[in-house]
């Protein structure tokens, strides 16, 4: 079973997945090509993922056989294991924990070759309601704090399979990152009494700024972020306030989708062949509606590697202006 | 000139440097390899770099000609720049600083093809005592409160040159990493009135313990940690307390070489041609001695791609217990 162990000095978390190393395709050193016929996420293939959670099968086809357009099973090598309690111990002055969760694969539609930017509007709509009916649904367990999504495109972003598919792990407790940013919205909230993604929204919408702005459309802005991370970071966020994207409905998932797309169709007009990473980051697991937290997605295109300096700081070094990302992004054809 | 950029949610720094585009090799998806005979840090190639900064030369050869054995030169494509004000402003809620510091590479010897672990113990030292020299001077600068030694080696580590070498950025501010580690460290020594790494130390150094030791020599400690971010993670510190790696001496040097270099030589054994990076971790600059905090060496090794997951939650997923690579660490002929 993986477990959660805590590091005493700094206090972060690690989760200790020793299952997961059954991929060795996911090792840089070693890494193979895999033929796109032996992809087990293609249709004809369903026997090689364990049955699945959810499908959507528009001619009423029977689980686990082809028919689908879109499919969530369980990820084959999962971090954290969907069985089990939330058992804490220590050992002498370390702490851990039962690595309970979930780890599921979103598989966006039956087609190989065609990526979240090339699907139809209507289907990446459909990949976002199945990320909100999966949270919901995770959100009725009580060991389970968060509910990530996540999608690793290219194998510079550590896609292990090339067909297309989001993922999603949820977690028994809320991570770092997401923790960090609670805390900092908070603290804005506490002396501004706004909310700070409401407040950089309406900055970069203003019409003397927009410098950063990508694009702005049916209720949702697409932004560089004044202090990008990665060269072509791009946040994507509803322009009115909300905390949790799973409290959304379809009209939100079209909207969201057609932003989404474009985006990502822009990125791959600027960028040859983008690796990239994104995450959708949303209040944790039972929160009631937060006046300071906004949710939001980020895109994190991978073009440099991190290394040392990064690893050891904290710090992030990015060569491209934000405003010159932006622009690029503007005057590219969708 | 680079600039600092603050997140306004996270609250963490970001430094943009447009000069480090420059730098095309060191993008994945135009990566080329570099042929030996160009490379600028071999000798001969002497006006390939800005001018030296230190050099140890015994044979009393003349600054940026052939004849040194260690040489110290600013990067060519610096992250943050030398000269300049640290000054600070706004762009609505925005906060941004000049990006003033400091960027040197540490040619660790003329020879090409010898890695650090392959480099003669005294040479090792000679590389760890121009280390702290540099970081001596460079702490007499106001500007300056961090100067982080780290180590690119190999291409998936994030290494453009192949010629051994490490460098050393200097900050205007804490890096995040660092400060994380010094709250945590201060947090411990509040409850337990003990140092949190002498702590990990004993604990490992146990004799019931010692599943997690690689080795022990000398007044050095290399140990997997318990929380492990990464398959192989060796941190190196001394059995003894101290703060401040740049107040060690040459006895300090010799013997954190010779441990430096076993470790290095035995993850060469059990990684085939493994790529690291390494970081040093020590109090910020004109701190006094610190009761709470203890210098550390951190050895990653770069074997996995950091995918959606790790940067959206900030969580680790390590498919290595370190008892298992402490054990193969051990057993491994140095």
């Amino acid at each position: 079973m993986p477990e959660l162990r805590k590091d005493p000095v700094a206090g972060r978390w690690v989760i200790l997945s020793p299952e997961r190393a059954a991929r060795p395709y996911d090792f840089a050193s070693v890494a193979l090509p895999r033929a796109a016929q032996a992809c087990p996420f293609c249709p004809g293939s369903e026997a090689e993922t364990p049955p699945e959670i959810f499908a959507s099968r528009p001619d009423g086809s029977a689980p686990d056989t082809p028919g689908w357009t879109l499919r969530v099973v369980p990820n084959r090598f999962p971090a954290l294991a969907r069985e089990g309690e939330l058992e804490r111990s220590a050992e002498g002055l370390y702490d851990r924990m039962n690595g309970v969760g979930a780890h599921e694969v979103i598989i966006e539609s039956p087609d190989h070759a065609r990526g979240l930017a090339r699907l139809a509007p209507a289907e990446v709509a459909a990949v976002l309601s199945a990320c909100r009916r999966r949270m919901a649904e995770l959100h009725a367990d009580p060991r389970i704090r968060y509910v990530l999504i996540f999608k690793n495109h290219g194998a510079p972003a550590g896609a292990s399979l090339e067909h297309p598919h989001a993922q999603l792990i949820a977690t028994p407790i809320v991570p770092l990152q997401v923790q960090e940013e609670l805390d900092g919205a908070l603290r804005y909230f506490e002396i501004e009494e706004r909310c700070v993604f409401c407040d950089i929204a309406a900055q970069e919408l203003e019409p003397a700024g927009g410098r950063r702005l990508v694009l702005a459309r049916d209720g949702y802005v697409a932004l560089a972020p004044y202090a990008s991370r990665f060269p072509y970071e791009t946040w994507i966020l509803p322009v009115a306030h909300a905390s949790a994207f799973e409290r959304g409905d379809a009209a939100q998932d079209a909207a969201l989708a057609g932003v989404l797309s474009e985006t990502l169709r822009r990125l791959e007009r600027v960028l040859p062949r983008p690796a990239y990473n994104f995450v959708l980051h949303t209040a944790p697991c039972r929160s009631p509606e937060l006046e300071h937290y906004h949710w939001h997605m980020e895109i994190l295109p991978r073009l440099a590697e991190f290394a040392g300096f990064e690893w050891g700081s904290g710090f992030y070094i990015n060569p491209t202006p934000p405003e010159e990302a932006a622009a690029a992004l503007r005057c590219a054809e969708p």
